[in-house]
């Protein structure tokens, strides 16, 4: 692991996440200094009494000054506002990430311009909890940390984000930036509009005294756990993510519609077959959870060195459940381009990666990292 | 507490339910016999193993014959044939109550016969897991146990199964039939098919090689937690309690209409308030469960001795939301009927339990527990 004890971190928006990424990297990296700047002076300094933060800026200006990676965790809606004054105030080397939950209109805002220095992020790692005194160093450990490469990022400049993202815990997986936003539509948002509203619905229902909601059991309390959490920060999301949400919510409504038809005409099959799909699709999603561990493998790409390569590369790999354990980028030169040398879990996932390169052209070979050190 | 060592306790259908009640009996209240019937000769040789049962019967009127309390924890839609069985093959003085999910068609179908013995029952404290080699003595460990006592039942069979029930730790609380499975479609019988189309729409996408299901995020897995669990268990309860769940997802799909369309219109005050509902209603369900507890009072009642007395006495003060720890029948004759006394937390509650009883015409007091031994 790189030291990073001379890496300065700034924090633009210091609540839970924010404050988790200054904790994750002061406890897991040593990184020494971590500019905050927040809201309120009182947010600020809770952020330093918890050890979020080394240092409080005044302006964003101030906080990224010396910064040589800027994490970007204030509300989504403000987020793109943010990046373009984190991106002016900042040294013309210092990555700019942001941690919003939503990442199609930002890209677009900000591919546009061919930006270097700006990757799209996303830790999968919501909790019910908001606010810098929840703040925990382990919050991103094994979460999926989405990041969305724009076509002008600089190899190098991902490398190094991935580097630190993969030091403090998290998963970094690249995803574009409309399957994302589809992606959390149905994981995400969607199961946080059924918990807003099935516990409205059933907090409306009084029989003979006697309060529906207070008679919940284990079934419905996990299904609505995240149920009004940070009204604010929800609004921003669902709006923001408005389109695709809609798009889902109407199929969601379209199957319940389905299902109380089969019960209004005695549809036994319907229901059953429902349930048993059901324990197809949760079974496949637990185990996918539970892979065993095993040797790690390199795989070797020699890749151009011109605009796009990275994001179709990693977005690639990440669409076929490949996760990167690390990633490195020797450059070569401008003409010859550079190896990009990914590490991964398993011979099989190295085969898997090499098939999914080969078919996008690319010439790669997969060896165990061992041999591949060695070499 | 009573000694239970001489009661025999019969357990009809050896699951998860059933097996975790024997096992309950047995470690909680030192019961010495629980005979055991099951469907298969493997699963009740498993009972026996895991300690559920001490014996097992080939038949329903083998495991009822000397049985002074029988559950039936069979497939709901088998209870109403076997609590006839039960009947008709144990002794006069045998109460019997059934473990189902649903209550309004077989408290139709037994209470019109006048019956004394049988009441209905349903513990709220579903489990991903099925089988009896899950089952848990501290599965019903401060569980809501709905009874359905009916207009028949005699006082003193409802205080023994309430009394057998609070000593395992569960909360016997009585409520009506339909207002039962109502709140039943709602707090559990929804997410379940919530949970179930969830996981199935996920299921579904795949986008450009990447599943949707296996970027599930905590909030996703929470919600889905009980997709897909026990196939033909739960399509049966969804087909017996088809008429309100179909009620209550029809009013889901309206509220999810209501949700797409403020989408689509860009209304984020409706989205917006959505959550801030859902925050005040979720509180609502949590703080419900840390009421501090508090000192007993006893609410004596004197009581007719005629059918339905019973029932309208308990079923109101569950509606109420009044928790009774202990309830105790003194008949003192047929003519002058007796005195219900009902142990209940707190002052505050007697109170309320007195208010609730004297609206209904009974002539009710609340005493300190103390005074009331004392006395």
């Amino acid at each position: 692991m790189p030291d990073y004890s001379d890496t300065t971190i700034a924090i633009l928006g210091v609540g839970l996440m924010g404050g988790s990424m200054g904790l994750a990297v002061r406890e897991r990296l040593g990184v020494e200094r971590v500019v905050g700047y927040g809201r309120t002076a009182r947010t600020l300094q809770q952020a330093v009494d918890v050890g979020a933060i080394t240092d409080k800026a005044g302006s964003i200006a101030e906080a990224v000054r010396d910064a040589d990676i800027c994490f970007i965790a204030t509300p989504v809606r403000t987020i793109l506002e943010v990046t373009r004054a984190a991106l002016e105030a900042s040294a013309s080397d210092c990555i700019i990430s942001d941690m919003g939950s939503t990442k199609s209109s930002l890209m677009k805002a900000l591919d546009s311009t061919g930006e270097k220095r700006f990757i799209g992020g996303h830790p999968v790692c919501g909790s019910e909890t908001a606010g810098v005194a929840n703040a925990r160093e382990d919050l991103f450990e094994k979460a999926t940390y989405f990041l969305t490469p724009g076509r002008g990022v600089d190899p190098s400049n991902y490398e190094r984000l991935h580097g630190l993202l993969a030091g403090i815990g998290a998963l970094p997986t690249a995803i574009d930036p409309d399957a994302h936003d589809r992606i959390m539509a149905l994981v995400s948002h969607m199961p946080h509009v059924l918990a807003n509203t099935a516990v409205n619905q059933v907090g409306g229902v009084n029989l003979d005294g006697r309060e529906a909601l207070l008679s919940a059991g284990p079934s419905f309390r996990d299904m609505t756990r995240v149920a009004g959490s940070n009204p604010q920060v929800w609004t921003d999301i669902f709006m923001e993510n408005r389109s695709w949400l809609g798009e889902v919510l109407k199929e969601h409504g379209e199957n319940i519609r389905r299902i109380t038809e089969a019960l209004e005409r005695g549809d036994e099959d319907y229901i059953r077959q429902m349930v048993i799909d059901a324990a197809v699709n949760h079974n496949r999603m637990l185990e996918a959870e539970h892979l065993a561990p095993s040797d790690l493998f390199v795989v070797k790409v020699p890749v151009p060195d011109r605009p796009g390569v990275l994001s179709d590369v990693t977005v690639a790999l990440g669409n076929a459940g490949i996760n990167i354990d690390d990633l490195v980028f020797h450059r070569i030169s401008v003409d010859q381009g550079g190896v990009l040398s990914l590490v991964v879990s398993g011979g099989e996932t190295g085969d898997r990666a090499v098939s999914v390169l080969k078919e996008m052209g690319y010439d790669a070979v997969s060896v165990p990292y061992s041999s591949a050190e060695a070499g």
